[in-house]
């Protein structure tokens, strides 16, 4: 069995962690520690994890999280790079915040204004045959942030096969409000977000900007910019990401549904949905699949390419523990939902 | 491996099934019927089933639903009755219909109009000993009704106890959309339903009523009669029951809460929370499992029990797929989930 | 033109007297206060206020509202009394906190655990002829909570009949989040309230519950006692309660529907609903209207009374805005809104 | 006394035309007719119009719409050019529907596949001069769509004052569900949309697209193409367009917030939300604004800007109401509200 901790276990993307390592044949969960909620209950905080109910989260420490095969860092952002440096080379560590995400130290600094901690594999292993092959036997993992799983997954294809253009790419996403962390601030609160729509960090400024540039180009194999405009949907988790892109001139629908078919005909945990029918979150809910789907509009000279998942599953603690399994070079899919839960 | 057809696989109870038994290490999937969806891939009807997408559902008749070891029924009700009797004897028919789950001719003609077409084994385990017996090595089960399984798990350690008075019993229960069906009509339009509640059936009319009075009935050992209204929440799935009953003079709140101890203390499916925790919906999302919580208020004498649970899951077919395995004989809880989807 | 203040201003009460007054055509709106909101914009807040975004709050103090002819308090419980004595005896002051809602001292400590301030006039003007009477020309009013207004309004013609019986009333009610305020809760976080049901205050100890024994009991004319158990739904707004007593023998529907079509045929703001038709929170949305419908449920013996309101208009502001009418003489549905939004 | 007939009154627009006119000063509601739901009770199907309740409407025909000074046509697409060839020319006639918006009979036939009925005065007031002279005195008024409203007042003013280019505009916009209208569909069940979104129409061909082309090439005075699509988000109303067009090189943030204060600094109904501060749907429910607010990405050349309204209310009845002030040389303000309802 492999002993595996959670760092940060009171969060939302804690709580889903916990609930696919419950359903993992070979995972023993070892150590759950918090910061503010050490010493509660497990069951308080996450009702919904009745067989870790009576568990007492722990402060999180180096000392805390010892011994396990793997830990799983779900910290706020920034809070990663301390203790990963306190964590032994040997243990796996994956982090799901955003500190080891970037390559680009200016980049970096531009988006999250403190010094860069450097970068460690990309926990996505569709994005290209390097990263998949990166992440085996990796001992330390970068998980992608919610929106760039969505985004790049939508738009990777495009750009792998060179229909799409580098530059005025559009992506608008809708998020669950589970995205934004269960920190207590006005604008999410029930009553504020149920029946209605916002968008926030609009302008360019969303730190998962560099993030989705950094994966496009590194498929376009020239750089990609791109406008990402997230909004705030009522609905508890979910991404929708519609993303558009300027085709080169005389590309066809048939390349383009070719170049789709090509990047995830093997994908298990990405499926391209028969052609005419759309993604919705709600087929995705709980389910470590994307579905994506794509069309040509042959008037703007774009594609259209949108992508529906999971924030908390594929989107974070499914992406993972996806990479923790390539880690530990056991099968991929292992203890990973493939069915959502509708409706 | 145990084959398993399901008739009234595009509904929402069979789309459950069908999300349950894609987990169930025993379980082969054989046909999978419809009405008038026969002829559709499933993966236009539900997307979140992705290993089944390409499976396309035939015609529900005798011969379609031949060779399983088991058939899920999961028809409107007042179908499975014709069918069932066309299903060879040696197969474990499960009906998720209220066509069986009446044992009173009576109160059946009362409520549904028609002629009573029998009882079967009735597929609530955690009713009394009785009925776990009775599904082990069952050919026939009556799955129960949504309500009735959230409202008889609330109320019915109270009556096993004798510490409840079988009149004036109040029950009053918040259910999610789904479980009005995939019916197309008005008033479950989403523009209807989001942001608000309303009742139905109100004054005693609703046909769940003599399915609950005749659980507590059987528990309570003397005639219980039950105030029961069910309303419609903005939510797609999910029951709230709320559950009031008369105590005798002189009953504490030990004793109370030693009944309901007693009761669930070794059941794994329902889960009697913490003193001052509440049961919510969410912690039970796509879950077989029951949260209770029950409290006394001096005040009037009344017990106030309160359970939440799916109405998909342990509601319908996660309490069918229960029962199977006690009727095949392998373990009660094989295939079953004991974690919620939350937030 | 009559002059009014707003105690409170940043809060939901505040906002949705705002909204009101903003419709009332003889009301100039002067001062705006807050506590920790004080100096903010209140476009800041409440951004669906657009003629006032501009306004800057002060800070609340007798001084900041002194100089109106009318004064709401639209205060965290127990904040009202100290401001209200402060204020000038000849000034209307209007609270919808609870301070004044308790005529009975006891009640008062065992529900609250403070020194009870006193009562006023109750600004339940449907409540009896007793009630509109001494709104008339008040100089201070107590506006009812919001699950009392529903539940009392849905029960009081059955007791002021004579036909329902005092004890064994059972309360069951949904109300939408904002009626838990906008402070910064972790239950009340979006992503854990939609989708989810829960109780709240079970057992007898919630403090509406004295308030609708008071007003039962008051038409009742004998003690009536209430087993009143609130729950949250996933909605912003909204009260829908399920309320049921027994009545006494013999009594027949006829009775039943007479009594409220007595109670209710000449009021504007509560609407018996032609029978057969139950009401839905989903009608009264921003409306001053309460839906109420009636069944007698022959079988057990009870009268089961189902009434909506929107919490924050004719459950907390337009109650405090037509009791406002009232004490000035003038009729009592100027500025109310008798149309819900819908869908 | 203005008299007004509303054809398609049992629909969502219709509903919302009557709420709006029962607040309208100098309105008498006279016909109310319908198609399939003629000699229906108003109060089944909207509950919410309790003044109206007890109308029963009339099957839709010119005779049953005669003697009106204004006529409301809120019926499906197509259905209203041939009803209103037999209203006499003197009365008002102002569509819901699309028959009479798109001026170029070629995009017409492209995009609705029948024959182009011709076009009527835009009744978009906001849009430039000229728009509010032509419906001064109208007889004839095409009301916007929904989508062409939000995105049309987003990017107006980016266009009128020639700092975006015309090619490679990109809308996503999401809508609540009764946009999609009261018809019964099966991705229409609440089940289906609580909790979900997903886009339609992708790839170019929502018919909502050559209408905002239109729009948006007026105020360019050059062909503007553009890139939309729509997505169903899980709430009863309104509107969030996410709307990005490139700059022209060298145009900086003070020239494109100096543009947007032109356009809308004396609009009663446009409002420029004060820098920093976004849309959210939730501030204009049930309002006949529309807020705007705009940023320059310097990163990529792009302004973004973003808008929210009520899709029932500016986007179509409230925007109908405020075109028929005009034509009746009326205040333009007149019965139509500028506050939302929230929370």
């Amino acid at each position: 069995m492999i002993s595996v901790a959670v760092a940060g276990a009171s969060g939302y993307a804690g709580g889903e962690l916990l609930r696919l390592l419950l359903g993992h044949p070979q995972v023993r969960i070892g150590s759950l520690t918090a910061g503010g909620n050490a010493g509660t209950r497990l069951g308080e905080l996450h009702p919904h994890l009745g067989p870790l109910a009576d568990r007492v989260l722990a402060q999180t420490s180096p000392d805390t999280l010892a011994g396990h095969d793997v830990v799983f860092l779900a910290l706020p952002h920034g809070a990663s790079a301390a203790l990963a440096a306190d964590l032994p080379d040997d243990t796996v560590v994956i982090d799901c915040g955003a500190d080891f995400r970037l390559t680009d130290a200016e980049q970096w600094q531009a988006f999250y204004g403190s010094e860069h901690a450097g970068s460690w594999p990309y926990g996505l292993p569709e994005l290209d045959a390097r990263a998949r092959r990166e992440l085996n036997g990796a001992k330390r993992i970068a998980v992608p942030g919610c929106y760039p799983t969505a985004a790049t997954l939508a738009l990777a294809p495009a750009f792998a096969a060179g229909i799409a253009q580098p530059e005025d790419v559009v992506i608008v996403a809708a998020s669950g409000t589970s995205g934004a962390g269960k920190g207590l601030k006005p604008h999410l609160l029930g009553a504020e977000v149920m029946g209605a729509m916002s968008p926030y960090g609009v302008g360019g400024g969303h730190r998962h900007t560099p993030e989705i540039e950094q994966n496009l180009t590194r498929v376009a194999e020239v750089p990609v910019t791109v406008s990402f405009t997230p909004t705030l949907a009522p609905m508890p988790r979910g991404i929708l990401a519609t993303c558009t892109a300027k085709v080169h001139p005389g590309v066809s629908a048939n390349e383009v549904r070719a170049a789709y078919e090509k990047a995830y005909g093997t994908e298990r945990f990405v499926q391209l949905l028969p052609e005419g029918q759309w993604p919705t979150t709600g087929a995705v809910l709980a389910s470590n699949c994307v579905h994506v789907q794509v069309a040509l509009d042959e008037r703007v000279g774009r594609v259209i390419a949108v992508s529906a998942e999971d924030n908390l599953t594929k989107g974070t603690a499914g992406g993972a523990i996806q990479s923790m399994n390539l880690a530990l070079g056991i099968p991929e899919e292992t203890g990973l939902p493939t069915t959502g839960v509708a409706p």
